[in-house]
């Protein structure tokens, strides 16, 4: 039997942040795990969607229309059975990470991040299975003292502060 | 020395749920696992097998004939030492995968899932390995309303509803 | 720069168990984790290697002097930095499994049996990077209403019963 | 779409250890992984360096300027978005590495040592992800009584002892 291996590019807009992995009882799952963000951050955008293979369909659901639809969007390009993809606004991977990880239905977390994402995806003549995660552009410069003055100005403005 | 890949296509009838994962200890693990899933889940049906290499037996047991040799063959086609196959019903993997990591003869778990799997396996001179896996077909369809309300009517059908 | 994958074949008697991992701190905690095995397991025999890079020297300690020279040899077969070879008699791995997981020198465990160990190892011009382990060779049969009495005689035998 | 490999050096001087992994939200996380590990090790020197895809630069901070732009240097050859690098000295990988593997933007930790590095990643046109590690020269030879003797009165005089 035959295996190809292939690059999957995730579609997203600027700010929205994603966290793509690997579950189980994608009926359930979608919306308890939906339930889990839910109470972990107030407030929270998100949309999730999970894919399954009997009947093949990409499960979503959320509390934001555009990012539901782009979850489920994503999902279906990724196509590997039980792969889940969660994206949100107005919270961060850092709020919800441990959340994700031990609730009982999820195997694992492939990468969390706000960046342009590709999977690398094996291909069989059943279905397609994650084997890694490329998490956005490579750096290119290192910061100047202006930029991280101006980078830590940032995480003040948007409130990972005390005075 | 050579190593070739391989995709090994696991067999088992629709609605048995299956975990696949790497253990040690096979001649009492394969019993002593079986034991903590009986007390997981009341009711639960399955059977269990977990290769052994010396000698090179397929070992197995459970509570349903049918899923004790289907769990067998299973294992045995995979091949490779030390690896188990749980196959179940009237359990889900949410409902047995934590009691199944933390036992102290398990190593790691490769998947959990009712849909069909395949296992990516390394081959030597010597045995094979487990090095991935692909769980059910990939989606083609992101759900519609409808097939959400029928989703979701499912759930609560299958018990996951409190009044 | 250059990457090559080879197969090494992990030398041991038959009876002794090995447990394989990725560490750091050599020096330290060959030491360190040989007093980890002696307090886990009363009347353990053993021997534990660890691969140091600079200078390039495996690392040994025990309480056997056969098993302690077999696990150097071993680990100098693998070459890789910081990995540890585990070779003992009168423990199985499921009695030190967690003992090993949790010390705070182990990065990993590749795997833990008594069967026949290959490893899959990667190697750049600077040194070499466990990527796999055969656990033994693959199963060749389903065992018997027989067999599988025999082998619960045994593991009554070795003590795992209560009356 | 096209996937290459590559083998990166990783260029430290003797004696600085390091921990290399993968996070999320650069911004936030050099800076709190920096007071972490303040926190866990008194006196310890450090630089820690992650990568950002948007812009893509190199974000550093630490308590050494040496050790700072040294682990800035690196990270930006690896290039991986949200890849981190920390290498301090006056400390050892054992010290925070529960630290490091327990920060609420972690991922995962790649390795964690003294020796000379490599990084095998995949690059697409999109950017690059860290696959494994090479943790140094592979072993030669296995150390001999008086090696030994030398080994443990090191670690003795580097304070591994009770009395």
């Amino acid at each position: 039997m035959a295996m190809k291996i292939e690059v999957v590019e995730i579609e997203k807009p600027e700010g929205v942040e994603a966290i793509i992995g690997q579950g189980n009882f994608s009926v359930f799952t979608v919306d308890d795990l939906a339930r889990a963000l839910l109470t972990a951050v107030p407030g929270i955008k998100f949309g999730i969607a999970m894919n399954e293979a009997k009947p093949q369909l990409t499960r979503f659901t959320g509390n934001d229309k555009e990012l539901e639809e782009l979850a489920a969007r994503n999902a279906l390009k990724i196509g590997g059975g039980h792969v889940f993809v969660i994206l949100m606004r107005d919270a961060f991977p850092i709020n919800v990470l441990n959340t994700v990880k031990s609730h009982p239905a999820v195997v694992m977390v492939y990468g969390a991040s706000e960046n342009p994402l590709q999977l690398i995806v094996a291909e069989t003549e059943l279905g397609r299975a994650v084997l890694g995660i490329v998490d956005g552009k490579a750096a290119t410069k290192i910061e100047t003292e202006e930029q991280k003055r101006e980078r830590r100005e940032l995480v003040e403005r948007i409130g990972y502060t005390i005075d």
